[in-house]
C-alpha cells in the first residue's frame, strides 16, 4: 500500500425533501447569504419542480438568485465561457448545480474561472492551475457521474473530451434526494449504473499491494450496484433500491475506493474520444463497449485482478484455467450490460464509423494511458479494433 | 432507510513517517504557525522518538511547542481540568494528541474547554453545550478507538464514563503510520481490534431498513477486520496487515457505517460501566466479556440481524433453525476473542466480584440504553448475569 493524504469535507446531505434545505445549507457554507448562480440543463429540472424548489430554498434563506440553464450532455467549454463572461465582476459568491455530472462540472468550471483572469481552457491545456474556486452546491438529478464529491471536471471543447481534479473543486455540499431519481428515463439510469461502477472498477483494477481492506469495501460498493442497479431499472420508483444505487455513486468517484494505490483511468480516457468524437455518445454507453474489450487485452498481460475480480465481484465458479475464470467473469459482465439494454460493440453504439486510428492517436496525445498496463496508442487502437467486433 | 446529514473534513494522513509531516498539516489547519500543546500519555511516546519527531516537525514549521504527559487508560477529568487550567490564556491555537483514544478524548475536551469559561464536566452533566473548540491534530499510537476520525469523546469522573459526541470535536488531521504499531504490546492490540469491530457492530445491529449498501461496507470491513486482526496480533511488525487493520479502525468510529439508520450503543454503555467501576479493566476486554452475552440475549427478540451477521460476517453454515444459525455465529465470535487471549467472562476479566445491581441501575440512570432492543436496567442486569457465568 502507498502512503495516501485524503480529506473529503463535502457534506453529504441525503434523503427525500432534502432539496429543500439547499438554502440552509448554502448560507452554512458562506455564513451568510448572498449572491447564488443557479446553473442547469434543459427543462427538465424546471418542470418537474425541482429547480423551484431549490431557488425557494435559497430566496428564503436571503439569497439572491441568478438562473442560467441550457448545460448539455459531454457539457461544453461554450457554455462555460458564455456563462463566465456573463458574470465577471458580478459579486456571486456560491453557484449551486442542479443537475448530473454535466451540469456540476459546467459549475466547477465556472467556479474556477470566476476566480481566474484569464480562460478556463487554460486548466486543461497546462497554461494555468486552479488554485481557488468559489463553493459549489450540488443538487443531483442523476445517480452517475459522481461528480457531487469528486474533485474531477470534465469538459467537451472541439472534439477533445478532457478532465482535470483539483481539491478545491470538490463541492461543498450534494444534496441527494432519490425521489427525484423516479421520472429518469431507463437509458439515463443504465447509463449511470454503468458509470458509477467503472468510477470503482478504474480504482479497483490496481497492481499496487496490500489494499485488502480497499478491496474488500470496493468489492462490496460493485456487487450493491449489480444487485440494485436492475432494481431501479426495472422500477424507477423504488425508492429504497435508489438509496442504495445513489449511495454507490456519490461514494464512487469521492475517492474513497482509491485510497493508498495507483488507480487506472485507461477507460475513461479511451471512451472520452467517442463521446469527445460524438457528444451524442452517451458517456455510460461508451464505456459499456471499452470496458469488456479492455478487460479482455490487458487480461492477457495482468491476470491476477481479473481473476480476483470474476470470483469477488462477479461471484462466476473457477474455471480450469485462470484465463477461463476471467472470461466468465467478463460474461457475466456483459450480461448484467445487455440485461441493462447497453450497447457491446462500437456498431451497437452508433460508431461503427468512428476513425479509430485518429480517436487512438488523440487518446495516447500526452503520453500513455492506464496504469495496470500503461497503454500507448497501438494498444488502443487494438481495444477499439475488438470493441468494434 | 432514514434522511440523514454526513461530512467528515478529518484528513487522513496515511503512511510510513507520516509523523514528519505534523508541522506541515499543523500549519495548514491554521494557517499559519502558533502555539501548539502537546498531549501524550505515558513514557512510551517518548521513549520510542515518535514525540520527539512530532515536536521537531512542529519546531521546523514555526510552531512554539508546550508538552503535557500523563494522561492514562480511561482517561480522567481530572487530567483536562488541570491541563485546562495551566493553559487558560495562554493562547493555544492548536491541540496535538499524540498517543489513542485516552490522549485523544482527552484533546478533545480540553480543546473544547479552552474555548468555555466554566468546567469540563458541565459538558457531560447536560449545564452546557460544546459551542467551538480548538482543532485538534491526532498522531496516532493504537490502533483501537477510532477517535481520530470521531466526533466522540469519553471521559471518567469518580466512576462514571461518560460520552459525547459533537462535530466540531472531530480532529482536523489524523496521521496514521502503521510502522509506530510494531512495538505494541500484544493484549493492547488483541483489545483494540475488538474494539474497532465493535465500533462496526453498534452501527450494524440496527433495525432501520432498506440499508443495503451501508451493510455491505460495514460486513466487508468486520471481515476485513476478523482476517487480519490475527495477523498483526500474530506478527506486531507486519506492516501490510497493520494498513489494513489500522483502515478498519479508522473508518469504524468515523460515521460512514451509521449513514441512514438508528445505530445501537448498548454494548458500549454496558462497558463503560465496567471500566468507569475499576479504571484497570480495559475497554475491548470488557467488550468482548459484554457483546456475545448482549448478543444471545437481544437475538432473542431480534433474531434478523442476527442471522444476517452470522452468515454474512462469521461465514457460518445455516443451521436447522436461526436460533441454532445465530449461535453458532456468536460462538464463531468467541472463538476469535479466545484467539486473541481476550477474556470471555467477568471472571476472566477480573470483575467477578463487580456490583452488577448497581451497575446495571447506573447504566440505566439516563434511560434506557440501546436501539435495537432498548434494555432497561433488569434486562442489563440480566446481561451482567449472563456474562457472569
Amino acid at each position: 500500500m502507498q502512503n495516501f493524504s485524503y480529506s473529503n469535507p463535502t457534506r453529504l446531505h441525503f434523503g427525500r425533501g432534502t432539496e429543500n434545505d439547499a438554502g440552509r445549507l448554502a448560507k452554512e457554507v458562506l455564513g451568510r447569504a448572498g449572491k447564488a448562480l443557479v446553473i442547469f440543463g434543459g427543462g427538465s429540472a424546471r418542470r418537474s419542480g425541482l429547480l423551484n424548489r431549490v431557488l425557494s430554498s435559497l430566496e428564503a434563506e436571503g439569497f439572491t438568485v441568478i438562473e442560467k440553464g441550457g448545460v448539455t450532455p459531454n457539457p461544453r467549454l461554450s457554455f462555460v465561457r458564455e456563462t463566465v463572461d456573463w458574470m465577471r465582476d458580478q459579486g456571486v459568491s456560491l453557484i449551486v448545480a442542479v443537475g448530473g455530472g454535466s451540469v456540476i462540472d459546467s459549475a466547477k468550471l465556472i467556479a474556477a474561472s470566476l476566480e481566474y483572469e484569464g480562460d478556463a481552457w487554460d486548466f486543461f491545456d497546462g497554461h494555468a492551475k486552479i488554485e481557488k474556486a468559489l463553493p459549489v452546491l450540488a443538487v443531483l438529478t442523476l445517480s452517475a457521474a459522481g461528480s457531487e464529491q469528486s474533485i474531477r471536471c470534465v469538459i467537451s471543447h472541439h472534439g477533445t473530451k478532457d478532465g482535470i481534479g483539483v481539491e478545491c473543486l470538490r463541492p461543498r455540499a450534494a444534496i441527494i434526494n432519490p425521489e427525484i431519481f423516479a421520472t429518469l428515463p431507463k437509458h439515463q439510469i443504465a447509463s449511470g449504473v454503468v458509470d458509477m461502477i467503472s468510477h470503482i472498477m478504474e480504482r479497483y483494477f490496481s497492481a499496487t499491494d496490500a489494499t485488502a481492506y480497499i478491496d474488500a469495501q470496493a468489492e462490496a460498493a460493485m456487487k450493491t450496484a449489480f444487485e440494485y442497479g436492475p432494481k431501479v431499472f426495472a422500477d424507477p420508483k423504488d425508492y429504497d433500491s435508489w438509496c442504495q444505487v445513489s449511495l454507490v455513486g456519490t461514494f464512487a468517484h469521492n475517492g474513497v475506493f482509491g485510497l493508498g494505490r495507483v488507480e487506472d483511468w485507461a477507460c475513461h480516457a479511451i471512451e472520452h474520444e467517442l463521446s469527445g468524437w460524438n457528444e451524442a455518445i452517451v458517456h455510460g454507453m461508451g464505456l459499456a463497449v471499452i470496458i469488456p474489450a479492455w478487460m479482455r487485452y490487458v487480461s492477457k498481460s495482468e491476470p491476477a485482478r481479473f481473476v480476483q475480480f470474476a470470483r469477488n465481484v462477479m461471484g462466476v465458479e473457477a474455471g480450469a484455467t485462470d484465463e477461463e475464470t476471467i472470461e466468465r467473469g467478463i460474461e457475466k459482465l456483459c450480461d448484467f450490460y445487455r440485461s441493462l439494454n447497453m450497447p457491446l460493440t462500437l456498431k451497437d453504439l452508433g460508431a461503427a464509423d468512428c476513425p479509430i486510428e485518429s480517436l487512438a492517436r488523440h487518446c495516447c496525445r500526452k503520453g500513455k494511458v492506464g496504469h495496470l498496463k500503461a497503454l500507448d496508442e497501438a494498444d488502443v487502437l487494438a481495444i477499439y479494433r475488438a470493441a468494434n467486433d
